[in-house]
């Protein structure tokens, strides 16, 4: 039962927008959540005064990913994780719904802002063939990446400046960590042992990946996400944010779809990648029901995929942007209602999610650290149901209303805006 | 209709496997086409050996990549096309549809069976966590590729040796091709230039990619596919070979799905990674019909797909095998029969693809270089139905009958095997 445009109050004009992003799943010590908060406050400013300005959907989600990746705190560009050999290697990803193009860069060095590059990608590709007929990439790795990044304008930064105090002292930390472990195994049978090992490890920062969904004036939608990787990891790996269809996903409404979908992942990229959870959410959506579509894919295309079976624990979190113009709207009216549903659902112990539409003076910024309270699914269906017969109620409506649940491992949170 | 264990006589034993293989969708020359057909006749006896020793469908499938890359002719491992810089930097990807666990490298040079060190990456990945509770990688690049392959104990190979007195003569001819376009460029309107420089032009040799898909003794499916990549490419591109859900994708049957399935695809990498083809062709299989499955694959996920929109032509090819136990085999009876369909289709000039089974003293090999004859659908339809029932009728019948079809742009084959 999607909305009629009669049932809007046609007052916001052309300024119909939301956007929304994360600085990572994962634990948040209290004394970086203040920092989280900040930088997400940023970034949602910085892509909402470019939407403001007409930027497209891309762009924005671009804009915004700059903002996340230049702050110290955050485990992409600037203060990303350091691998096992003590070096910064970044992975990124940009998707536009609108023409469905797509850049990637993985395990990249010495380029402050990867998503740029991944953008660029996207752009050139958008351009068609190179010389001699040639197909242009849209996925670069390694020096190669670099390479073309800096061939195409964007300036190489000194992988020294990279790193932070922070990043630093997580190194060393880890490394004594590792060196101690593996001590501990000589002697033992080490196959069993790697399989115990498995608690609570890869805690503190390491899954902090930044990334963002935007939907525009036009109504196009934009996907992008950024990552350091996992601390630790061996020089080369890519994660998820470099993956096609496992970082973000973005399709524009079209025959097939009733709603246009932006989706962007955090949290421990082999599972992301396996799964391929940014795609499977973009697809649960074009169903009636968000809220139960993200809770069933949540369930079962990521906790109890068959393909983490051998997993102890799957870690991972999205957020979810969809919306759809009302059906009904009379032909003689030129302004049509958008609905915007924004969902976000994480395994993790948090998720520092910042948010923002067309009528907020600033953004909202999410950070909860723990949640006791436990509501049952069926609880959850009730509340929502509510919540939606409010909106159908209360047409001057501009404001959000959240709903927040916690089922089982994943907690699940769900915002509706509608723009008339 | 599936069939029953009744239908079927039971004089196979245990000698129960299918593999097929495929040296690149593309153009085949004539003086080539010799080369590929032994090539492929090589690699499905290796695989075919290891199977009949009771190997995995997994490790027989590793096993003809193997050789399938040593061949100077593919581009793949050995002789694989250079890039821009003159360098070869190879993609490859393993998937074992038992524990659904994957293992690619991208953009990896000096390594002589890139195919190994995917492999390497799955089986290590299968014994859980390394030191300290880290996750293991499943998608490695570039330097970090190769020196985790050589930290593994596969040997390096020194990268001139890997280029061969044809893939250097083709750098030099596509050198002058592409200064003498860019040459051309100059003066002109640039970007409108580009578009147009598309014909036929990504012709000879460039898109031989190495595939397999297998179905063992157990029932197991696994699938492979290792690649040089485009010729001229950037130097860090990664193309479909190393990309999860493009390059090659193996399920075996559980609760949700009937058909254990296995794809392997070939032709432009940006093509197939931005359509997801391997993984879309996969999910195709598991409707009733695979026969018109594939065809509405290839021609809606593929061909018209609206990732493609903006491309003048398509470029590609995939090899399908799908089987099921029979499903009503009365308790009493051990041995069950098991139904092999095996089918491939490509957009491309020509696609060299070779197929041994259980039965088959030798390899045969299809190298189409010109179909003319245009089959209607409906055509197609009625062969494919006679085929079937002629199956059910001939209980005895082991060798394959198999049938040609010609649907607008893409070719379409299809086997079907019995194993009883």
């Amino acid at each position: 039962s999607r909305l009629t445009a009669e049932q809007l109050n046609p007052e916001c004009g052309d300024q119909r927008f939301f956007l929304s992003l994360f600085s990572g799943a994962g634990y948040h010590s209290e004394s970086k959540a203040k920092e989280y908060k900040h930088v997400c406050k940023r970034a949602c400013q910085r892509a909402v005064d470019q939407l403001k300005a007409g930027a497209l959907a891309v762009e924005a989600v671009a804009a915004a990913l700059v903002e996340l990746e230049d702050s110290p705190f955050t485990n992409a560009g600037m203060g990303s994780n350091l691998n096992l050999s003590g070096e910064i290697e970044c992975d990124a990803s940009i998707m536009d719904g609108k023409s469905l193009h797509y850049g990637a860069v993985g395990s990249i060095s010495g380029i402050k802002n990867p998503v740029l590059v991944a953008n660029r990608l996207l752009s050139e590709a958008q351009k068609g063939k190179l010389s001699a007929g040639r197909i242009p990439p849209c996925f670069l790795v390694g020096r190669g990446a670099h390479d073309w990044a800096v061939s195409h304008g964007i300036p190489p930064c000194l992988s020294e400046k990279m790193a932070t105090k922070f990043s630093l002292s997580a190194y060393k930390r880890n490394k004594r960590k590792m060196e101690l472990a593996e001590k501990m195994d000589t002697g033992h049978n080490q196959t069993k042992k790697r399989r115990q090992s498995s608690e609570n490890e890869n805690g503190s920062g390491c899954l902090d990946t930044v990334g963002a969904v935007v939907v525009d004036l036009e109504g196009n939608v934009a996907a992008a996400v950024s990552s350091g990787g996992l601390a630790m990891k061996h020089s080369g790996r890519v994660g998820q944010a470099a993956h096609y269809g496992c970082g973000c996903w973005a399709e524009n409404a079209c025959n097939m779809n009733p709603y246009s979908t932006a989706v962007s992942t955090s949290g421990c990229g082999e599972h992301l990648i396996r799964t391929m959870l940014a795609r499977e959410c973009s697809a649960a959506m074009q169903s009636e029901d968000a809220h139960q579509a993200l809770l069933e894919a949540m369930q079962n295309k990521f906790i109890s995929s068959p393909f983490l079976a051998s997993e102890d624990r799957v870690l991972g979190g999205v957020i979810v942007l969809r919306c759809c113009r009302c059906v009904e709207a009379p032909p003689s009216q030129n302004i049509q209602g958008i609905l915007v549903e924004f969902l976000w659902s994480h395994t993790t112990e948090s998720m520092c999610v910042g948010y923002m539409s067309a009528q907020d003076s600033k953004a909202k910024v999410s950070l909860p650290v723990s949640l006791t309270d436990k509501i049952s699914f069926k609880d959850i269906q009730v509340i929502y149901k509510i919540i939606s017969i409010f909106y159908l109620i209360n047409k001057t409506l501009t404001q959000s209303v959240g709903v927040v649940s916690y089922y089982r491992v994943h907690k699940m949170y769900c915002i509706i805006f509608m723009y008339h």
